[in-house]
């Protein structure tokens, strides 16, 4: 019942018009991304996204994922097929490194596909997604002969991958896990003990699928301090790459869950399964941590993905179900009523959606195009700074866009009403799928606690104050611009919100670290919408140099900015006020009082 | 897995300490209403409640309703059980008229009763929730002939009832209903058409079910002025008041929905069934619309209602779930780690989720007062100031708390991290579950227009200045309290920003109703801060008064009162500005650029 159509023009608009990656054509990968070819990919994208992948995003939800008694498990009618076009579309590898078969596109395209499948089927965007995730762990810390082995496989999409991280005593607090890896002498391990929540853990898409396995070798330190990272392969490899007999992990069953129930979340068990240790020894979570950024920015994008398609399915109601008339008076006389949309608090919600969204684009494909320099820049100090960015930005990204996603989908429901609620209509699919990405990859207020514990005061809050410079600058540029005025100021002023809020950190935060632990969720949203602040900002100004263009685009983008700046923006001061409480309050109570 | 216990401590103290309703032992109903009798009913409450409804809670969810061939329908197990407990205990008449059995005790008691039934179970306690709904409306319009002939039955719980309004063209707007009524000369009519959404529309907990429907007599006006009311009883029901036939109404289908599984929402055909009208022709709308006030409050609390339940769960596993230390040091160092309530960002989750329960109690109960004086009061002034509030609150109260509700929910499901994500831990239930009570009803957008559209401006705006004498009353009375300062302080600044945005409606909002519109929902929200903030002055007040005592109940509330002043209220300035940032950046964009 719900339909999605890729917004390929607003992805056109903030890759060319607002970070105009074409200024980058020197650097690797993007020399290879012209206009036409990043146009060409992202229709091709489009229409798989469409056509392929949303027609079963309803139907896989509704007959999820089975697993037999044998341990297997068959995804939903329909996804084999469409991972098979997927898999011929050669999407896996489009940002890959050539070497392994990639076609080492920018980091930042594979990004706006990543959008449009999950936006499409976020359930079904998984499986591909955790896959990608592990060859990028394996990229980073395999030995020659590792990469060799499994890249190649995985690229091709022929093979799927998995992180194994959570055991049922531990989630977030991973120096408490217990799995265990026997060394054999020959370079291999015997893996034992169980973990759960394991997404795309066991299905029917791939012939084989990689595990990789945070373990603790016998006789390691207790703590984070004795992790490894294991590569356990469900079908043993055979010398010539063939596969071999099937190795000790088996999905001991699928968890019921809220939804994504098209993406198999399994319990593993591993029964001295055979492993081989990933990187070095007791350096496990460090090597799993180098892949988290990359992880977390595609949970972020998951929110915003989910969030324009719901906003897609919301408008459109709006624009044809029949109810009451304008406050002003008929719109449409001659019908029985005018559609919903003229109603102020139906074009709230909308507009409240519309304004994060493409705020949240920007600053997403903005974020990407840092994690892009950070690798192939030739200046040290681009590296470095896009390196400061990213390791700022995307916990704020991961949480902020998955909080709102969820709100925004909920927004989006809610113009449906009774509709909204009932599973035909879909739009409460979109809730509880998106319910997810606040939770895994590390829980929103984790998020937090690692931008104001890790990401500020790193090299004494130098990201933050690259950011602040950068935001200064740009104020500074557009100063006295008339068409300007609106959107730099309203930059300019949740810029001060930050900086004041960041001072009371520093004045407050060491003396008690509680009082960095209370604030750091209105912290992070007072980040969130600095960020999208200065993206609306940067839009504004793309969009007024066409200004005197007949699209009606542009316009409409000035107009969604002056909405965020309106009646988004706003919801600084609040940030501002909770923080500077502190934690008395909050943490005042004692624990038997709850 | 989940559990609940009535929060009986709580409800007892604003009951008894913050409301004092033995003061008003001279009044009908109250004089039955002893403190004595009050807690021995709220402990029979609670045992049903946690012993006989919470625990089919998940079940229920799971199994569903089953509709037969037949057009039966079938509660899940446990139910019908249920409901024999529920009936046989005579809740269903505990505060209804004694002249048809009913008990006749106080309005406010009914409504801490429902909210622990709809805590423990909201599914089920829709079903009684319904008949008492339509029950009310047939003691407010009905003859005395058709009073005689349903009430007794339907306050025993020996019979159902409904609400028929919705069809598929038309929710909000009723004024297009199409199910037609054509007298039949006897009095009765033969009602034909399709009803959608109908709660409790058929099931097996009564013998039969009497259903109010709406319908336009053949040849009636157009629009809502041509609609009329009718009693439609599944069962013909003979002169000697046993059942006889089936009448023509036969559930057609079960929806699908996302959540209150165990409720059965029904498609209801109605194919020449006989019915009969009650009260005036064309005047159905209205007969509906008295019984509004009581209804959108009992939605309202449910949102309050679900909200403590889930955060019953949340802060029982922040208790015992053992992950990461504290940031200032272990707190349990003979424990593998600290349990996670030691986490400011867990508390942060978890007082936000206090605040608003318990502010919402004392003012849902404030309110539920009002209800009972509204109609017991001897003194004119008096039911006026009552009739005043209840019409000004109910939207509020409606809007708020299930919005609230739902979103402190998902913080509580956040509290379990990926558990809160599998349904065996039934978290995600008490979100699928709450997320309806902010469309049905009126949706939440509705109440906001019904706020600043109609009540706000209502007899010159009598009700919300009634309102700020009686808090600037208050405030004036703590002058120089220093015990009270912080509560009266946050009051008074809150109060301060909503008259600044009543004064701004009144200077915009005539000019252009979209001005009401565009800013209804931060109007209400900010209104419902107000509220908030005076329920907690209040509860500050009567804790206070028993600051020595050794029981730490009292210090608590004083600190979650102060969490709520610095933690939840500073939202009223994000409110302010988008109100007064009026509808233009809202109304801008043309239809076909959403």
């Amino acid at each position: 019942m719900t339909t999605y159509t890729a917004p390929l023009k607003d992805m056109q608009f903030v890759l060319n018009e607002v970070l105009q990656i074409s200024k980058y054509s020197n650097l690797p990968g993007f020399s290879e991304a012209s206009e036409d070819v990043v146009e060409a990919i992202l229709e091709e994208g489009a229409k798989m996204a469409s056509n392929v992948l949303h027609p079963i995003n309803q139907s896989g939800d509704k007959e999820g994922c089975t697993r037999h008694e044998d341990g297997s498990v068959t995804t939903p009618k329909g996804f084999k097929e469409a991972y098979e076009i997927y898999k011929q579309g050669g999407w896996q590898g489009l940002s890959f490194d050539p070497d392994y078969g990639g076609q080492g596109l920018p980091y930042i395209l594979a990004v706006a596909v990543s959008e449009m499948v999950s936006a499409a089927n976020m359930a079904f965007g998984m499986y591909p997604g955790l896959a990608r995730g592990a060859a990028d762990a394996i990229h980073a810390h395999g030995t020659d002969e590792q990469k060799q082995k499994y890249l190649p496989n995985m690229i091709a999409g022929e093979w799927g991958g998995t992180m194994n991280l959570t055991e049922p005593h531990c989630g977030t607090d991973l120096g408490l896990l217990k799995t265990k890896a026997v060394p054999q002498g020959d370079g291999a391990y015997k893996i034992t003990g169980s973990k759960i929540f394991i997404s795309a853990g066991e299905h029917d898409l791939t012939e084989q699928i990689i595990h990789l396995v945070l373990a603790r070798i016998e006789g390691a330190p207790e703590g984070v301090k004795g992790i490894s990272l294991f590569i356990v392969p469900k079908y043993h490899i055979n010398d010539d790459g063939s596969l071999g007999e099937r190795n000790g992990v088996m999905c001991g069953s699928i968890e019921e869950k809220m939804g994504i129930h098209a993406n198999s979340t399994c319990v593993l068990n591993y029964d001295d399964a055979t492993g081989y240790l990933l990187g070095e020894e007791n350096k496990g979570l460090r090597a799993m941590f180098t892949m988290m950024n990359e992880a977390r920015l595609g949970v972020g994008l998951q929110g915003m993905a989910i969030s324009e398609v719901a906003y897609q399915n919301g408008a459109a109601y709006a624009k044809d179900r029949l109810q009451g008339r304008a406050l002003t008076g008929p719109e449409e006389p001659e019908k029985p009523a005018d559609p919903i949309i003229v109603h102020p608090d139906v074009r709230r919600m909308l507009m409240d959606h519309k304004a994060f969204t493409e705020g949240a684009r920007a600053w997403m494909y903005w974020s990407a195009l840092y994690g892009d320099l950070q690798n192939v820049s030739e200046d040290e100090a681009t590296r470095q700074k896009a390196d400061d960015y990213m390791g700022l930005m995307t916990p704020v990204l991961k949480s902020y866009l998955t909080d709102r996603g969820y709100w925004h989908a909920t927004n989006a429901q809610q113009v449906l009403g009774g509709h909204g609620y009932i599973q035909e209509w879909g739009m409460e699919q979109f809730v509880r799928d998106a319910r997810i990405a606040m939770i895994y990859e590390g829980a929103n207020g984790i998020q937090a606690l690692d931008l104001v514990g890790r990401k500020l005061p790193k090299d004494g809050g130098r990201a933050v104050m690259t950011f602040f410079a950068e935001i200064d600058e740009f104020v500074k540029d557009h100063e006295g611009d008339e068409d300007m005025k609106p959107y730099v100021e309203g930059l300019a002023a949740v810029k001060a919100d930050m900086v004041e809020a960041t001072q009371w950190f520093m004045a407050n935060a060491m003396q008690n670290p509680n009082n960095a632990g209370a604030s750091s969720m209105d912290y992070l949203g007072l980040t969130a919408l600095t960020c999208l602040a200065y993206a609306w900002a940067m839009s504004a100004k793309a969009a007024l140099e066409k200004k005197d263009s007949s699209d009606d685009f542009y316009k409409n983008k000035l107009m969604t900015a002056k909405y965020f700046v309106d009646r988004v923006l706003p919801e600084r001061s609040a940030h501002l006020a909770k923080i500077k409480s502190g934690s008395e309050a909050m943490m005042a109570l004692p624990a038997e009082a709850f």
